[in-house]
């Protein structure tokens, strides 16, 4: 071949960063759609930094000419106040998971809460949205609570063990979407008892985080249950809502969904989401042989 | 394919490098050895920087994760205090072209003299290498100089528009390979009349400063000339040569042979010098054709 392909230098700053399947996700999509794509794992424990450093990796992933930048824990948030621009969603959640360079611009996105939505929307197709409750009130959480709602569900009781941030970001929620639409949770036994679904968003269930979030007994058949931790995408939850017959939803189609949605945003192609799920599956299996070894 | 292969990302710093052949050329080597590569223009004009921007370029591709950068005008001594350990060689010539980042340390290489030399051995073997004229003592000649004197050029004759300049140079190659291997010449009839050959390293010839170099009376049918121009590859000056039956070189070798020495430094896989030289011809027809459109 002597015509280079077109070039696509991506990377994820965060911390802790580095068994993340988003690095091959994107690469394996770029392949597949012809680009020469590179994705960097930009870890700030490896790098011996902090969230105070993020405006300066920003600006050094804009001067060596990255067409974008996936952001995670600790600086979804940090982030926002170095772009030009936010999209409306992104402000509204107060978190920004992508950021593409275009122009000389900097131009923030959340993924996170559209990657979730779609992920539901194929999961758990039909589902009542009348009551849920939601644990977890963190940046996962922002979003997923933002997709709930957005999708119509009509009242989400927030948990949180911080009582104090469950409930600003139910009066977050009330404020976009509507006085009566959110609260924070007291009784979670007594609110689960009349739900129609609980969406995840601890990182409890994860390998290093292993357990379940809330006792198995308060579960029943009726329910869907949607899980935000991935890795395994058999978390203990889960497990314990299967063996009762609840409708379920692992966490792997918010982890492609919102790579689905960056990619698209940061090529300008819309990926094949079929294969995108196939290679998610492809490295998650992968990943579990490694482990066993 | 669920192993990803590693990530090789380098980068060039310049100043108007854009059509550069060196990315494509790292980028298909690295694509027949199974690794990911991608390589990054980083071009002070489009960015609209200065050499006093290389060292936080220079930063911020460490903090990205780039295996290696090559360096270009211009910044090739700029870059000297900023690196932690120097070859001994591009100490001498007092030019990096080549940064290997590695355990946390930055250090640098000159390919261009040992890219060059490859080149000569192969392009011009057995040569007469008594008398030898050079054109040109700027960054490209301290390179061409070097390898000249290291593969045995008895006495080197340094001619530059900048009569100090060739002073400098012939000055710094007696003082590392003996009294007398250098001189800065005065004049260039008598120096061409009595060589073995003629080393070309000044611009001249190129697309954007068509032309000779020195008056084609000046060459002789037993001379060797030796360019460093590679776009075209066939300049006026190897025309010239051609004509009168001179054995010739054309500037393609050391271009590709700087990047096949770069290649081994920056990812520590030998790559297959017959494939780039391929490539390089594949890239430069191509590169015509485009010309031509």
């Amino acid at each position: 071949m002597t015509t280079p392909r077109q070039r696509i230098l991506l990377g994820l700053i965060g911390a802790g960063i580095g068994r993340s399947l988003t690095p091959p996700m994107h690469e394996q999509e770029g392949d597949a759609n012809g680009l020469r794509c590179l994705y960097q794992i930009i870890d700030l424990d490896v790098l011996g930094k902090t969230a105070d450093d993020v405006p300066a990796l920003l600006d050094a992933a804009e001067a060596m000419g990255f067409s974008g930048l996936n952001i995670t824990y600790p600086a979804k948030q940090k982030i926002i106040p170095l772009l030009d621009d936010v999209s409306d969603e992104a402000r509204a959640i107060d978190a920004v998971n992508t950021v593409v360079f275009r122009d000389g611009k900097r131009i923030g996105h959340n993924t996170d809460w559209s990657g979730f939505a779609e992920a539901f929307r194929r999961s758990l197709p039909g589902v009542a949205l009348g009551r849920v409750v939601q644990l977890g009130a963190g940046g996962a959480g922002a979003a997923t609570a933002h997709a709930a709602l957005a999708m119509g569900v009509e009242e989400l009781s927030v948990f949180d063990v911080d009582q104090a941030r469950a409930a600003d970001l139910a009066a977050a929620l009330c404020a976009r979407f509507g006085a009566g639409r959110a609260s924070a949770g007291t009784d979670l036994a007594a609110a689960m008892a009349r739900a129609d679904g609980l969406i995840h968003a601890t990182p409890t269930g994860m390998a290093k985080h292993p357990g379940l979030p809330l006792p198995a007994e308060l579960l029943r058949p009726s329910m869907w249950v949607s899980e935000i931790v991935y890795f395994p995408l058999q978390t203990a939850l889960l497990q314990a809502a299967d063996a009762i017959g609840c409708r379920t939803m692992n966490g792997g189609g918010m982890a492609v969904f919102q790579a689905v949605h960056a990619f698209e945003l940061f090529t300008g192609v819309a990926p094949d989401s079929a294969r995108m799920l196939a290679h998610f599956a492809a490295l998650q299996a992968a990943r579990i042989e490694e482990e066993k070894a």
